[in-house]
């Protein structure tokens, strides 16, 4: 039920742990804290938006119009996710702020749930306030002390970068070590970080800042105040600098503030899908998670090239004669060779197959800031369309569409129905998308409104053609799945295929849930058997820092309907009996539990399968070698299950012995208890069938 | 035949007037220059282009490597025209400049026909030159004197200017003048001009500088260099500051220079078509010029409004349900006042009706840098399109449809092709575009490459929709209709709708055809007979600076194949007889003799109507009242025809008596000399019948 609230005092959450206190200060500029089991972990922060051309904005010279509080609290269903049901729970209170001089209002809605806070700016229709320009939005999140951070430089174009833990005061100085290159990058202050930001205070209180239903607005990074250990919101600026146009009437993204002494209580968190909008498909019987493999790895290694020739400097489509050049042998997207992939597939039950590098155009497709850089519908000479969807189709496989859109965002609008149409015509029913470079229209960014409204609405016409998307490069999710069910998978962040990209930290695997997964699934495209890179291509020398358990355990770990066994089959073929996991494991659930975590040593995770009896657990292990005890109580009473425990071998370690793990089974019920061992980048992984 | 010609030795035009010379100097700068008749009118003039991150550039450095010479003899016929055949007839050649150090060639390829010199880049496909971007071109036409110019400010959006007149020396102190408001605008320097740019020499020599075939570019302003008369190219940049992105093999516009002792010589040349190549449409029997009326003046004067409603602050397309409001009782395009116009154009031989207006979004297109602003397919409460388009087809009334875009690019190409479907299905051929207001991508300008990469796409489309387009507010034409001819007019010039925005100068229309129709013809909304403007809105005291003799006349002087009759039915009712002449104007021509023409005073102009043995004579005049000597040696020996003589009244003025004109026959031969006054701000029209 509510709490008696009114302007001045407080709001708590469901189970009261949660205090939310609201304020305008002498001069009506709105101010919000929160509190956690009666301690201050936001201190008094101030709320607001800068406008351009607008010198009163929508900072201050605020009176409280009107409040109104509600409750909120019911089970709803995804279509698909870690749980078959989700439970939306929250006190809620909105504060109406008029400006009496600019005689316009705007609202200010918090909700504050057991796990944390969510807020956001609404701006009802009006006639003094239609259109406007957004400077820069003022939304503060006051740190109580020198917390330890887990965090990646702020940037207006990537979130590819490997985790750094500090304390807040270390950031700026640690900047620069923190930033690595990439195709597309730009930062804004060495003081600048991204969300979702997760930290941990000094007495072991954990924080979680983010944002919820990012649509039509411009994403939010965050820029620490070193003198107050504030945290200010700093949006993406368009072209010309401005950070969002809006019409009334409209309403910001939600903020989210995630609070808890225990660690698991923010990865179990469904804040972000509760404050989005539910479903507006009608029918989603075509939306399937997607256990897949690829034609990528090869390529991703140097083994094998994206692009049919090396004639060519440069590339015209529809002018380019392919059949006129030589092909460099190296080619993986032929014909032949995918029809080996789906061999393999098809023998080992996935469901579908990527191939990247099947279309014209792969020659200079990369830092060129070309405009017509692909067509997505004209393979390439030794790429059989028809052939290969007729093979696919008779072993149960579905092919998986690769669209590469170079950031050139105008060009794939342009081709986007024809490219659909293609899809649908061919047989393809997902599509992976990446936008890797700068976005074109020059000057744009991949995190600013303009590009944020592209993604959106790729993804709306792909659900008018039945089709699934995974989009790469683009902005981190933020809950819009629940709205747009077909959006099933994003990378934006950093992924398996960085490990060849200079490698990361053992430990980044135990730091993503806590930060990009807050906001939504990710294609991690874990899988890596072979970690010694050389021996696919011997002019890469990279090694992938994880060990077989650790792969493993990502497909428990790692949330994501899709999810993809990213090796080559003759890796898989050496470690038969480990890949029987990949095989095994569900890739949609009924239940997740948490099971234990700390950002940056450890997580272990057990789900149940939907719809089926079984469970699979996993652990990802950081640098330092750890012993877990897993209880098994949350398997149903009274039944039998046969465990199956991947885990890595004694002398196991993700540089020197990667590849050294041992299988066990063992019988087990609810009453049982496991023991195991992580070594350093380890874990493990356990498939648990009822007998 | 061709003149020798080396390094260093001169080109000549078929009819040796021009001789063009070029060089390289010391450091391998290339340099050129142009007499005619014996005279220097370009002296020695820098060629080359900056790159971006490119030291070199493609400046100097340059050594001649070869050198080509041919010529060009032949008549071809265009779709549509001032013409049916046209001779391009022109003397070549090519310098391939190779920079040995960077290992890399161009080609300068220049054209002399016998009005003018053509020249252009062009970019190879090679291995050392492949994507480049221009930081800016250095194209130089030094002018060798201090001649009159005919100019309007230069401008990265707008050409909506009334034209000023004053030395090349006086420009920068007059520029601020010339400045007038625009929706849309900005200017780079107070020595900036547009073109094309016509000057006049003090011993008599007409040049004008323009460019032709501008596509894949961004289009050339002049900056003039004071102390040396020397104008040099300034391109049009992006949002970053970048001037062009091009990728070899490629090539710039054409530049062009023209000259003659005689200013009909410049009115008369086919340099900018030639230049261009042929048509690319196999089947054009679906483009037919167009004579129409229009639901749109009572809008431009404010007499009826676009909008349907004054009840909404904002729209949101989809989302505003317009039945709820209330219509302002202005709103001139519902069913019934339309089939209104659809009788009076029927019922004098009109082929279409435009209507604005029509559909959902006009309460708040404007000035809000509105994205989704029109979807183009959603009729407004009060517009039926069925019952419209049933009543006009009984009618033979085209119905010719708007897309106004206002500026927003990336929301009419999302639209574009539901839009052409929707002009199929009910039977639109044609659509007036408009790109009204600053371009979104914001930070792109309307004279961007990103823009006429745009504007060339939407033609290209509707041409596989078998659809004519209008585009005002575009880039200004360069002869791409030749390339494709469903182009059928462009506005992107101050037109007839300024008369109502404060006025044009009397003269402006002796101006335009020297300037802007040098690139192509202007859709610019003839025929106004009611020139006091507070007759329509008793608060707009605007004039329309003409006589109704002028108005008539710019049917014939205005070359265009879309043709308005702008005013209000009622006006014309009010003068039937002088609109007779607008009724048997012709709007395709076999052939046109410009026989008069001095730019700000005078332009008479003779045409014969395609396939028929029609002619129709146009003078405009300026602001002092002038005799004219017509010769009528231009028709048929031994016809005999009736002239229809459409003057002005001996006491008519474009200011306080415009509505006064005289209607006198008389037979005519081939060796009828017509003797005929023209007021200030007045002129002509004569129809000439054959009996």
């Amino acid at each position: 039920m509510s709490s008696i609230l009114s302007y001045g005092q407080t709001l708590k959450s469901p189970n009261s742990e949660h205090e939310l206190n609201f304020k305008l200060n002498e001069v009506g500029t709105p101010f919000y804290s929160l509190h956690y089991k009666g301690k201050e972990v936001i201190k008094e922060s101030q709320l607001g938006l800068e406008l351009v051309d607008d010198e009163t904005s929508l900072m201050n010279g605020f009176e409280v119009k009107e409040v109104s509080e509600t409750s909120f609290n019911e089970v709803w269903e995804p279509v698909w996710g870690e749980q078959s049901e989700i439970i939306n729970h929250y006190n809620e209170v909105a504060f109406t702020l008029e400006q009496p001089e600019m005689n316009r209002h705007i609202i200010i809605r918090f909700r504050l749930f057991d796990e944390g806070l969510g807020f956001r700016y609404e701006f009802p229709q009006q006639e003094n306030l239609v259109y406007f320009v957004i400077k820069e939005e003022h939304t503060e999140f006051g740190m109580t002390g020198d917390h330890t951070a887990y965090w990646i430089p702020g940037d207006y174009d990537s979130q590819e970068y490997d985790y750094t833990t500090s304390k807040l005061s270390e950031i700026s100085g640690l900047f620069d070590d923190a930033l690595t290159g990439n195709a597309s990058q730009e930062q804004f202050a060495k003081t600048g970080v991204q969300t979702s930001l997760m930290m941990k205070s000094e007495d072991g209180i954990y924080i979680n800042l983010h944002e919820a239903a990012l649509k039509e607005y411009s994403l939010m990074n965050l820029n620490l105040d070193e003198s107050s250990l504030t945290f200010k919101s700093w949006l993406t600026p368009d072209a010309v600098g401005n950070k969002g146009y809006l019409q009334a009437p409209a309403v910001s993204p939600w903020r989210t503030v995630m609070v808890s002494d225990d660690a698991t209580d923010i990865l179990a968190s469904n804040m972000t899908l509760n404050l989005n909008e539910p479903n507006t498909l009608e029918d989603t019987s075509w939306i399937k998670p997607i256990k897949y493999m690829g034609v990528w790895w090869e390529m991703i290694t140097g083994k094998s090239t994206w692009n049919y020739t090396d004639d060519l400097p440069s590339v015209k489509l529809g002018e380019t004669d392919y059949s006129k050049t030589t092909p460099n042998g190296k080619h993986a997207a032929n014909t032949e060779h995918v029809k080996k992939y789906i061999d393999f597939a098809s023998k080992h039950g996935f469901d579908a197959l990527l191939v990247e590098g099947w279309n014209e155009g792969w020659e200079d497709w990369f830092g060129n800031s070309k405009d017509f850089v692909f067509d997505f519908v004209t393979p390439y000479p030794d790429f059989d369309v028809e052939e290969i969807h007729d093979y696919a189709r008779s072993k149960n496989i579905e092919m998986m569409m690769h669209h590469e859109t170079s950031g050139a965002i105008r060009n794939y609008e342009r081709h986007l129905d024809t490219a659909y149409q293609f899809m649908n015509k061919c047989g393809y029913t997902s599509v992976k998308s990446g936008y890797v470079g700068d976005i074109i229209p020059r000057g744009e960014r991949h995190y600013g409104q303009w590009a944020i409204n592209h993604y959106l609405y790729a993804v709306k016409k792909a659900a008018d053609y039945k089709i699934m998307v995974n989009a790469h490069e683009a902005v981190r999710p933020t809950g819009l799945r629940r709205t747009y069910p077909n959006l099933i998978g994003n990378e934006s962040a950093r992924g398996t295929e960085f490990q060849v990209f200079g490698g990361s930290k053992p430990n980044h695997v135990t730091i993503l849930p806590f930060t990009r997964l807050i906001g939504g699934p990710m294609d991690y495209t874990p899988g890596i058997f072979e970690m010694d890179i050389s021996k696919l291509n011997p002019d890469n020398n990279s090694h992938v820092n994880s060990t077989i358990a650790n792969q493993l355990a990502l497909y428990v770990t790692m949330y994501s309907p899709l999810q993809m066994a990213a090796d080559l089959p003759e890796h898989y073929e050496q470690f038969m009996d480990a890949f029987q996991f990949i095989k095994d494991v569900a890739i949609d659930w009924d239940e997740s539990h948490y099971l234990e975590a700390e950002p940056g040593e450890y997580l272990t995770v057990a789900r149940k399968a939907k719809d089926e009896s079984s469970w699979f657990i996993g652990n990802v292990n950081g640098t330092t070698p750890r012993k877990t005890q897993v209880e098994l109580d949350f398997l149903e009473k009274g039944k039998t299950y046969e465990a199956t425990i991947y885990a890595d071998a004694k002398d196991a370690h993700y540089k020197t012995n990667p590849q050294a793990y041992e299988i066990s089974t063992k019988k087990v019920t609810s009453r049982s208890t496991l023991k195991l061992k992580s070594a350093s980048g380890g874990g493990f992984a356990i498939s648990i069938i009822e007998k």
